[in-house]
């Protein structure tokens, strides 16, 4: 791994220790010290000869032997000459823990610039500045400062943190050590100036002691980027919890003034956590709970759940919590409910949810309990199993968590428990829990969440064995001919034609010059007219369009009239002749379109028409280029999708067909990346057979614009 | 208080005490004995003479002093022969723990029903049957068994639980007992066959030392009865959380197997809790939240939050959190920033979020922190403050608590604090916050939650001071006429005539009997004509409606065919005539309209028109009647909402005017309630100056149906 060096160093020098415990340098060396670091530590200073019992150096110049890692820790204006004499001592990495660099205005973002130099033309690589630094806890290096170096020591585990704010990003930590959580490594990259977050977690998946990695972000440059590490970690089997802050506007802003980082759109990131696996945080105890649950490495098959305990409000409370995220309670078979009746007692249920009855956790019941456990795992309908123990005390707790253990270790359905016992009371059962990787979970809504989240990751990965093969490793079509020193908008005509030929179902139309209106016959009205014109992007304005034209002799003076209408709205406008198109009638108007980001790339985007659509929000984006099979998921996340069914007897309508259309879309915008800046499917008809974009728009940026 | 000796009780009968230590009667009688209940205890069993060393009756009627409270344990077969001791003694309140009633099946359905009148006649009130029973924590009663009864005891404090579902609601009250909320009683309700929840929450209102009620609830059979004690409530400044299980079709299921109660629809319950300001639970946690939060009786006037702290992360995570529930990082004045600049470290920042800088919470900057708070506190645009002091260890946490303990005491704005330190590190600190009942929570995003939940109470609260009077409380007109013995769908005309009487505009028109075009003067074209026939509901079916009339001689041709469609579509179909109406143009269409739910009484209903609106569930509904505030709330809460205001240079339409009408609808559908089972204005035109509903119906119940 190329950061070996970097997380497992043999040697440290730490610059700016002092006789103030408080100054980042000295807490370093004492975090180092306190935790047992085994390799060469060297502390520098030039007003100390010892710090710490310790040699201490004037520089890291002066250090006689080879250093892997420097932590700074001076002012920030003294940092750039220890930069300078860590390249001189061919030093690997450093970590900058002094703030005073972009976030702090015109000087600092010089220093930082300088110092990204300075690294750029040496390898020397970087973490921070203005961070708070790391820590690899299997091997007690401590490059840190803050929080990350003070009580409580974080137990030895296999999750890993990225973090761009520690003060944040640590509390995660803390609350997830509290639940027991052990780590791996736990970094704070604050400015992201060399080292970034995504460049970490790609490092983390190939990291052995790495099992989960939990990262949180405020934004990055490079989504692509982004997107590839979370399918490599999806590939690897190595789940990423992510919390992506500055979502709203005003989060937006908040980030602004936080880092100098860019904040990317929020629509644009969630559609990279569906494409990749990557489990999105938006609470600290969404991270205890999914870790817990994601301990087990049992992921369900699918959304039948079944629920057994005492407490039939509970299984009430899973359900409400469930449904909205895909999980149900299934119907267990009549062999099932079989099983089941020979355990549970008479006033009990052996419908789902299983009502075990009150007092049934106890040692009397615990080979009947295994057996019910066994009855509904063994169920096909059923993909997960819920127990809840809810207030079940200290005794009933030791024989279900004895009972759940024996049966989980060979089971390969997941098993989740939500208990309210205080964990003081239960200790010993949550111990047999933890060691089982069962579950326990504070609330039935909070184990129903945990469990859906496993369904969908297991659903990623199931998607991603499933498709074909990456497209965009498809060989990429040369740009069209017509567009080499084109910029701005293309006319209609042009974009369609472009379209069209790029797989993408357009409107039969002709393009005449002047009054004629000899296309009519070989047309079916009724028919509608356009001006062609890149100087008029806004046609209807202009009065250049005509629809519902039915007869020829219209047609003519539908065609005389834009073309007047034309003229006079911008006299010097270059026209290229009148489109002459079918109109399409019945079906349903999508819109679709691509945005290329300049964070993600070409983003496809498709959405109900219409005003009210739009007031809405009724859409849905994906990541280009992407296949059918995403692009029907597109479609499945609309609200109108139940209108492609077809809804109060209308037809149904060529869902597939808009799939195709869609994907053909996302790999024009992938392969012409270089220069389509936008494009704009407006309306795009969904027909009961087909799919037609009855107007079309692309944009070109400048050529090497980018 | 009607309930004194059903909580306060001088005397207590067990019945159905044993040495099986697992009885629910023995539970019951150890609880009091453990816990220092004052008052006479009677055990009852004929099969002992003696139970814990007290004196053991054979039965209720051996007990030779009165005795306030009978809580019965006996198998349910037996309880009758109790009850009927219970009220030859003169016994006010039974507590029955025993199951085997109405969840049992036919049998119980039975007992359950003689149980009821029992105490119907007599006057004996009953909790239960098929509950957990119930504590008073303050006077050491226990009438209950299972986890009521278990470690850890409840400690005392001003938090009432009631709860329909005893395992899942007694979860609740052990994680609120965990975060140190102490309570007042804990009741257990089950079957409800008696005593429910509502009239509980009633009596716990009038209660002295209930400060804030916690509710369980899977449905009720009263919604009118749950409005009036929420608005109590609320009037009362006692806030009841409450959980309502079963929301989901699949909840809903789940709480048919669970308890025989019925389970209303969830959207008039949201509407509900809108109305009265109940707060609504979905997560164990937000119950401990809230409670925390609610402890310091202070309320934000407003949505602006200034937050000040160590973490530029967690104020990011605070403000998505906020932004979607009301609360704003709103802008700090030029005064502040100035009061701020003085002691916030110049690398910090002084907008909002304020940046105190890493390591501020110290000893040294007490006095800054503390002018720091008076500094946003006294700012206008501050209407609650939120500091994140994160990650944050011992010593600076009691500083930051002390701090804030002293501004808090004089502060009328809320404070709340997001700490992530582990509870054990803090314990110092917690207790200071604690004693000053400035509230904790354990993330920004949590934060922001519980002030976003306090200021929306508080604007329920203006609301209710708002509101000119209840409406409800107006004189009720008498029903029309027209509809005495009358029973379904009336015609159009019917339905416009009595709606437009009632304030409710409906478009011109006039009925002619057979083919004549004399109105068409006196009307505006487009024109439109339905056949009138209450044989007829689905008059386009029929093709009994025609649309677009432009001319007196179409009027003409119009109303004959209409009359000929519709009397080959149903040959004996009554027609009444021939409605010939103004075709509204423009405008927006909505829906709006009347359900007279078994549960709720008449709830109006108004949404954006179309199939797509349907699809998208843009509605909003409230429990009639109420007045044009509440109307203009129900309009807010639609996603068409921006329509109203003109978008994309459409003029603005009336809102107002909708609000008018509905209103006028509620007023109407209250007042009519015991008639009125359904009404529809579909569409109802929003137009720039007015509204109009061009098509209206009225659905009749039988007279004394309900």
């Amino acid at each position: 791994m190329k950061f070996t060096h970097l997380f497992e160093p043999r040697s440290i020098a730490v610059v700016g220790v002092s006789d103030d415990a408080a100054r980042p340098g000295s807490q370093a060396v004492r975090a180092l010290l306190k935790n047992g670091y085994a390799g060469k530590i060297y502390p520098v200073n030039p007003k100390y000869d010892a710090f710490e019992g310790m040699k201490c150096y004037p520089s890291v110049e002066a250090i006689p032997e080879h250093v892997d890692l420097v932590v700074i820790g001076v002012p920030a204006q003294g940092v750039q000459p220890v930069l300078e004499q860590c390249v001189a001592r061919k030093v690997g990495f450093a970590v900058i823990l002094s703030g005073g660099f972009r976030e702090s205005g015109p000087d600092g973002i010089e220093r930082e610039r300088r110092m990204l130099e300075t690294a750029r033309q040496s390898g020397l690589r970087i973490i921070g500045p203005n961070c708070l630094g790391f820590a690899n806890i299997h091997s007690n290096v401590y490059a840190a400062f803050g929080s990350i170096t003070r009580e409580p020591k974080l137990k030895k585990g296999g999750v890993s943190l990225v973090t761009q704010s520690g003060g944040f990003g640590y509390s995660i930590a803390l609350a997830c050590a509290e639940a027991g959580v052990g780590f791996r490594h736990v970094i704070a990259t604050g400015n992201e100036s060399d080292i970034d977050t995504i460049e970490l977690i790609d490092a983390l998946i190939d990291d052995a002691e790495t099992r989960i990695i939990v990262a949180y972000i405020e934004g990055t440059e490079d989504g692509r980027a982004l997107l590839d590490v979370g399918r490599k970690a999806l590939a690897a089997g190595k789940p990423v919890l992510l919390w992506k802050g500055g979502v709203t506007e005003q989060g937006a802003r908040a980030a602004a003034s936080h880092t100098a980082s860019m904040t990317g759109n929020y629509d644009f990131y969630r559609a990279l956590f569906k494409q990749t696996g990557i489990v999105e945080l938006r609470e600290i105890h969404e991270a205890v709970d999914y870790l817990k649950a994601l301990a087990g490495g049992r992921y369900p098959e699918g959304g039948g759940v079944a629920v057994l305990g005492v407490s039939g409000g509970s299984a009430i409370v899973f359900s409400d919590a469930g449904e909205p995220e895909g999980l149900q309670l299934c119907d267990l078979s009549e062999e099932t409910q079989q099983r089941l009746a020979k355990v549970v007692p008479n006033i009990g249920a052996v419908h789902n949810p299983v009502d075990l009855t009150a007092g049934y956790f106890s040692a009397a019941n615990q080979d009947k309990l295994e057996l019910a456990l066994h009855a509904v795992l063994d169920d096909p309908n059923v993909h997960a199993v819920c127990i809840n123990t809810a207030t079940t005390g200290k005794a009933g707790s030791l024989v279900a968590a004895q009972v759940l253990a024996r049966v989980a270790a060979g089971a390969k359905k997941p098993l989740v428990v939500f208990s309210s016992a205080p964990a003081s009371q239960i200790a010993d059962a949550l111990s047999v829990f933890d060691e089982a990787c069962v579950p326990v979970l504070p609330s039935p809504s909070r184990a129903a969440k945990a469990l859906a989240m496993l369904a969908r990751y297991r659903e990623a990965q199931r998607r991603l064995a499933g498709h074909a093969g990456d497209p965009a490793a498809s060989e990429d079509p040369a740009p069209p001919a017509e567009w080499s020193g084109a910029a701005g908008a293309l006319s209609e005509t042009q974009s369609k034609a472009i379209l069209s030929a790029a797989g993408i179902p357009v409107t039969r139309d002709a393009i005449v010059q002047g009054v004629d209106a000899g296309v009519f016959d070989s047309m079916t009205a009724p028919l509608v007219v356009k001006i062609v014109s890149s100087d008029i992007p806004h046609k209807t304005e202009a009065g250049g369009v005509k629809v519902g034209i039915r007869t020829r002799g219209e047609l003519e003076s539908a065609i005389g009239e834009v073309l007047k209408n034309a003229r006079s709205y911008k006299p010097d406008a270059r026209i290229d002749g009148v489109l002459v198109s079918e109109m399409v009638t019945g079906g349903f108007e999508l819109i679709a379109g691509v945005v290329n980001d300049i964070v993600f790339g070409p983003v496809v985007v498709v959405g109900a028409g219409g005003i009210y659509a739009e007031l809405m929000r009724d859409s849905a984006c994906r990541i280009a280029p992407f296949d059918e099979a995403v692009a029907r998921e597109m479609l499945d996340e609309l609200r109108c999708r139940p209108i492609l069914d077809g809804v109060r007897g209308a037809p149904p309508l060529d869902a597939d067909a808009v799939a195709r259309a869609l994907a053909a879309l996302s790999r024009f915008a992938w392969s012409q990346r270089e220069r389509v800046q936008e494009v704009d499917l407006n309306p795009l008809f969904v027909l009961p057979s087909g799919v037609a974009a009855a107007d079309a728009l692309i944009v070109l940026r400048g050529e090497g614009a980018r």
